[in-house]
């Protein structure tokens, strides 16, 4: 996906914890954090970061996105659930929806390589960086403080109706 | 369980890789790592102990112990196979067994109190250690260079047939 | 100090690489790592951080002011050339000046607590950041790509001389 | 040096602690922790495992060994206790002495290739392990729990005097 371009809704078959479409995220800094609950890289660095990111930056947006491309006999939604109790993981997360083929939806709109992935997406709703692998933290620290000193769009017109005088 | 005292065989409903009673043990150190595929502290701290033990000490004999007392649903036979696929985990590991408890037979057994625990058998079959939670790997290292430093059981005298001699 | 004051120029005895005084730095982001070199927390901690941060954000000058206000015997000029060799730290470092107090004059200057103690100053040479003690990645991070993201300072008017003409 | 032979004594000039020469440690287990204080892989492992020994093997003899064997005007004995204060450094540390070589004579009689060095000697004063470079707490550990494991030396037949009988 290009850097820049506006981020893909998420294609959720259900969510973990309140759902959180983009679309509702508009205004805010979001951090997607897309992984799988066997994939080892996932579990020893992009979950505890992203949960650092959310207990530091209360202005940021966390969710999680389970895109499950292997072992899918293993890492059900029931096990999934197990996983985020035990990881004391509490931001929101949504399931990627499979339709047949093995790389589920949200995955293959992004085009994302593997897990685990980082997006971060502006208050206009742009993709903003999109990294797989481990993401150093001085330099998510750096995407993130630039995205958060960006202005928000503008607010859209408030429609005021006329009021009707009277004649 | 008394330490020192003959440590109890793992009951195994089956078993990931070559099967490793600890009665075919006999004569060598064996380490055994008792865990749960979602116990965060196995996956951070207990399993890659396990690992580095075999890697450094191919005198020790290093066998995993998957003790399932939470989530039962979640931490199925053909998930902990996925776990240790991807968590690239190369000794033998005994599926602990059910009988209707909550806790399985061999953690029952063994009056382990949670996991990780990691259980030092000597030589001669007797539970030398029993930790639970994290083991330091100084003292870890040193139990094993202590009983590494043990001579083992006497060997069983040989019963040698005398040939018989002809008249 | 006043965070959002201007940034009050450092008192070098000597520099230790090529001299990098403040003012000759507007414009640009400036990181001011302030350290001993016989202090854990700035060998283990704060110098590595500001090492990383020279070598991932080339926009950033990164400069160490080594202010002694303890053991001044041991940590000598002489001293702090070998321990920069050894720790192989090559941004330029001020030697904060003595004037007969124990704490030198920069550190006196900037109200500082101890060591290691992290300045930022932004484009504009305004003190935006001054921190003791360890500094998250992340949180640091952050600072810098806020800092970064913001315009510098107007450039100044160019003079141009009206060519007289010959009449 | 040979493993396995007799441990030469440190040739201190001084010790910065009670004096602890290797004649007067025979039957106890020793660590000697060779380093500089200006060398960065003694400040950030050798020394502060040399620390966890200690704290963990009350039985073990922990000493340190400053040679120093380059920028010798950095790092004199007065810098050197700054610097053992500073890390709280509790051992007791022997100055190695030089008479004339770069190279001071402890060092020269062990044939060190450098620092961190650390050297493990047994209950009847011979060396038995000799490690240039970082050792992973494992191996320390399973050497020091080999040797915590053998017995010492025979003790010295008591001389009695027979007390002399008036006739």
């Amino acid at each position: 996906m290009r850097i820049g371009s506006p981020a893909p809704e998420l294609d959720a078959v259900e969510w973990i914890g309140p759902p959180r479409p983009l679309a509702e995220l508009r205004g805010r800094v979001v951090l997607v954090e897309v992984f799988q609950m066997l994939c080892p890289g996932c579990v020893s660095h992009g979950l505890p970061q992203a949960k650092r990111v959310e207990e530091m930056f209360p202005e940021v947006a966390v969710i999680g996105l389970h895109s499950v491309f292997e072992h899918h006999e293993a890492m059900t939604p029931v096990a999934l659930r197990a996983f985020l109790h035990e990881y004391r993981i509490r931001f929101p997360v949504a399931v990627d929806r499979h339709d047949g083929d093995r790389i589920p939806v949200t995955m293959r709109r992004y085009e994302l390589q593997g897990t685990p992935s980082t997006l971060l997406i502006d208050r206009e709703g742009r993709l903003r960086q999109l990294a797989f692998g481990a993401v150093d933290d001085l330099a998510l620290g750096a995407y993130l403080g630039q995205l958060l000193g960006e202005s928000g769009p503008e607010p859209e017109p408030e429609i005021v109706l006329e009021p009707e005088t009277a004649g």
